[in-house]
Formats: C-alpha cells, structure tokens, sequence
C-alpha cells in the first residue's frame, strides 16, 4: 500500500493556517516534537492532512468531537488546546458549555469540572486578547 | 434556584422520539433503571431534555460528541448505542469512520480499534435490519 | 415520573450545614458553577439532598466510600474536599489512613501516594487551623 | 523494619472465614494464584491480616470502601465480588443501591450502571441460592 | 520533512515474518482494518517499520515494554497479543510471570489478575499447539 | 505459606544501593512512608527484593518495563523517577526515547507527551548535574 503523505502535507498546512492563523501552535514545542521530531511531524501530517482536512466532517465538528474525546481523557493542556481550535472554526463558547452539559452525564463531576475550568481559561484569555 | 423539570420532560419526550422511532431503547432496560428508576429517569430527563434537546448544538453533532467521549472510556456496548443514535439523527458510516481515525491520535490502538468493532456490529445490524 | 425537587433542596442544605458549618463549600467556585449554574446546582441537590442526606446509610460511610471512589480516579483535589468532609462527619485520620491501605491494593502506588499525598494535605491544614 | 506476617496470616485466616463461611473465595483461582502463589497469598495476608482485620474500620465500612474504589475502575468480576462481601459483612442491597447512586455523580453512567448490573447479578444470585 | 515509507514498510515486513513466523497476525481481522485499512496500515508500517524493526532496542525488550503498557490498560485481547509477541521474540512465561510481579505494585489487583489471566491463556495455547 | 522476607530485605538493600548510588531516593518521603511506614517499607521490599532483584530478568529491562506500565497511567512524578532509574540501570536516552515511540501507538498523544515531557526532564537534570 502507498500513502499519500505529500498531499496529507499540502492538505495538513491548510488546516494548520485555518487553526492557527496567528501562526504556529504551541504545542508544537512539546517533548515528542524535541525528541522524536519525525514522529511528532508524521503524527500532525496524519492528523491533519488525512482527516482535519478531509471535509467528510467539517472541521467544527471534528474540533468538538476531539474535545470531548479528550474530556474522558482529562488532561486540561489539550482540553485548552482543542477548545481554543473549535472556537477558531466557528464554535461560541454557549455551544461547548452546552456540550459539557451533555458529557457530565458520562464522565461524572471530576472530569467535568476539569473541562469547565479549561473552558473558563480559554474564554478569559480570548476576552484578554479582544479587549 | 428552580429547575424546569416538566419542560425537559415534554423536549426528552421529543428527542427520544426522534432518536428511538421504533420504541423504547434497548438501554433502559439496566441495572441502574431497575433498582434506582428515579435515578435512572431523572438522568435521561436532564441529558435529553436540557441537553440533546436544545438546539444550541444539532443532535447529530451531539450524538457525535457523546460518541467521541466514550471512545475514550472504551465501553463498547455504550459505544454502539450512541453510534446508532448519530446515524439516526443523520451521521453516515463513513462520517463516523473518518472521526474515528482523528480520535485514534489521541487514544491509542486498543481504544480505537474498540471503536472501530463497535461500529462494525453497528453497520452490519442496520444492513440486516434493510435487508 | 415525578421528581421530590423541593424535598431534596431541603434536605440538601442540611447536609451542607452538616459538611461546612463554617460556610459555603470553596468547590462551588468551579467552572461548572460559572458556566452552568443550573447543571451544578442540580447536580449539589441530587447528590445531597437524595444520596447524602439518606440515612439509609450514615453521612461518614457515604464519605468514605466517595473517597474511595475518587482514590481509584486519582484527582487530589476532590480526594482532598471529600477526605475534609469525611473528618467533618466524624472520621478521623487514622481510620483514612487504614482504608487507603486496604485500597492501594486495588489501585497500585501512584494512585495510592496521590491518596496519602492528599491526606497529609488536609492533616496539616486542619492542625494549622487548630493550633 | 520486621514484618508481624504471622499475625496477619492468623487474623487473615479470621477474616476468610468471616467473609467466606462456606469455603474458600471462588476468585483464589485465578492466574495470579497459578503463576505466582507466593505473591497472590503475600497480598491476601497483606490486605486482610493487616487492614480487613483491623477494627479501627468495621469490616462492613472497609468492604462498601473496596467495592466504591471499583466502581470507577469498572471490573465487574470484582464488583461483583466485593458487592457479595460487604452483604455478608452486613450491608444490605438497598444500602449498596444508595451508595451507587451517591457514585454515579463522580463515575458517570457507564461506570454506574456496570456497578448496578452487577448488583443485580448479585442479588439474583443470592435469592437463587435462599429459595 | 520527508518520510522514510519505502523503508519502514520493508522493514515492517521483516518484522512480521519474525513475530508471526506461521502468517499474518491474527489481530490484522480487526474493526479498523476492515474500515480504514489505510491507516490500519500505515500505522503497522511505523510500529513495525520505525520502532519495532531499530535493533536500538531489541525485539523482546520492545514486546515486554508493549506487554507492559497493556497491563496497565487492561486489554486482555492485546496482552495476549504481545505476550505471545514476546514469546516469539525469546521472552518465557517466568520472565514473562516475574514482570507481571514487579508491575502488580503500580497497577493493583483487577489490573495484574487480568494479565495474569492472559498469560495463563497464552501458556495453554503455547502447550496444546506443542503436544 | 512462609515468606522469605529477611532475604527479600537484604537483597532490596543490594538494588537500592544499584539505583541510587547516592542515597535514599527522593520518593521515600512521600504521604505513605509518612501516614503508614510499615505497607511503604513492605511494599519496598517486596518490589525490589522479589522482582527488582531477581536476575530471571535484567534490571534494566524490568526499569523500561516499569516506566511503560507508568506511561499509560500517565503520572509524571512516577515517570521521571523509573526514566532515571532506567538509565541509571545502563539504558540510554535514545533507548528510551525510541521505546515512548512505539507506545505512542497504544496509549495516544496527551499520554505519550506527557512521557516525552518527563524524559526531557530527566535528561535535562543529568545534563545540568553532569556539567
């Protein structure tokens, strides 16, 4: 099988601009990226070029579906992260609350209130930067 | 602080209408709704009539979100159930397959390929069911 | 179904006063008190005013047991609000401490030292607080 | 340091047969047992000479404790197991039922309701073997 | 950044034919291959290709830290997968049963018991196939 | 069943002398030593003079072992600590780097980040010691 990695490139860099117009995310200079830099790289070209991209799903919908995966998950860097992406591709800060509402009911408080305080640092800082 | 619990009755009413066609779903029948039913309905009452009711956010996208938060916890009944229930509320096979390669990123193979199963259980039931 | 809402409000703040006499409880400045009072205040009154406030069984076994729960989910700071509000209800240190070693068996020593970690946590403050 | 491993295997054995009067606990056959005697019997006199024996917490106390911390680690085998321990320390169905839905709060529903089907397993199993 | 594929997927090869010297593994049938075969194949090209195939770390060594990984996961279908791997690679059952020992202590009872459930499974299929 | 505690004892002298040249390891003063000394120094002795002793498997294997099992629980202190016992048992950077890249394929990004944020840790505080 041959896999496509030059378009999941092109395609990759075009999610990267819609999601972080400001410029390169920051995330980016994690520890994977320092010491496994090929992997971190053919991990975001994957990601990105082989599914962000693809319009099966439009990327709001793939921003919040990766955010309430990470919910269950429960780490609040990358809670941050995607809340701030699905807000970059068109979701207001009414709709992932009213989406946690909904996860509460899975996942129970802990996770919960660990997404709800994400959100509470996502929309504060959005407000810093707008004001 | 009052909660509007007869108008999420009448919306829960409505989306388990919407969500369940042909009847009560298979769900109802656990543990929980046998030895705490006042338990058990209430939870339905507040997830589907303040939550998947509201349409602040689509059903199916909250199907898909609901699904997203359970690949991640990995059980596989609850997976099928809420995969049933995006394709009744619209989502497609090959929707639901392309959300799942982006979530493999963020939990692994044995998680995913859970996922994956499920949702093979799930497409072969709907074509045996239209067959 | 209906629900006995008024009933478990009442109840509810009696076990609040029984758990804070001192006043409201600081986790009810989460993000999910902020972003969706009404989900967070329901949730205080189910879990309260239905559960805690049932003397089916005492208000010190059901803290204990939410403890217990929440060492095997590893978050230290509902395991530090939970193991307060079990020496609220008549605990004492030296019971937590014998649970927690019957429970590392189940759950391994870094969720167990997250544990004790915490229970160190809350000896120190309350004997900072008595002295 | 020395170890009072022979006071814990006597108390251990006194625990066995509180929590098992008609014989030994059907889940000694299991592969730790097989693969590693010595260690599963060092953890059965570790767990219940030192701690399950140990009256600072009444036995019924410490077995709703074990069986609260599995239900967030969700191993029905073992939920069920314990679930049958704390009812022959003492606890009763309703009382376990009031505790799960104190839990529900902090697990979610996947987890809650495997702890309520394995209740119900529980309870099926002990009035099969009244009748 | 250009990808090494080409030598990733000979290499994986090779691989293969050392880790399941009889044909294709028996996990290849699985949810994920059946729908996303395209990932299901580039990520067995870099598990193999990349990691599994580099002599930095030898071939047992690498299944054992899999085996590892699992246990803490608790997927029994993938512990028996590399428990066999490892098996292959030169691992016994007593290196393999002396680990499961060592990781008891990070992971707790239901955790070890399901390993060490798997690996009494993998051992009998090892012996019957031999007699 | 008797226990070889005393020579457990001598030889989990002889590894803590191998994986901590220059004295005791910091984990020792954590909430467990402190509340209940007696189960931190059982469970010290049965690790190390049990299994970490025992040459059926090389310390450094039984090292990457352990720090694979810590990478899917997801405890960064814990990680730290077996990636620099791991190398202090003769494993280098590279060894472990190329190990965290094929666990990335089981356990996800956050997990497998938050393992390659601690080893740039570790090598950091060998780098910074080392100069």
């Amino acid at each position: 099988m041959t896999f496509p990695i030059e378009e999941w490139q092109a395609k990759a860099g075009e999610v990267a601009a819609r999601l972080h117009p400001a410029g390169p995310m920051p995330l980016a200079r994690n520890g994977m990226a320092e010491l496994d830099p090929e992997l971190a790289s053919l991990v975001q070209v994957l990601a990105r070029g082989k599914y962000y991209a693809d319009d099966t799903v439009d990327l709001k919908t793939r921003a919040l579906c990766t955010m309430a995966c990470l919910v269950a998950i429960g780490e609040q860097r990358y809670l941050e992260n995607w809340m701030g992406n699905a807000i970059t591709a068109g979701a207001t800060v009414d709709e992932i609350t009213s989406i946690l509402g909904q996860l509460f009911v899975y996942v129970g408080t802990p996770r919960a209130v660990t997404a709800y305080d994400a959100l509470v640092a996502v929309r504060d800082r959005i407000e810093a930067a707008g004001s």
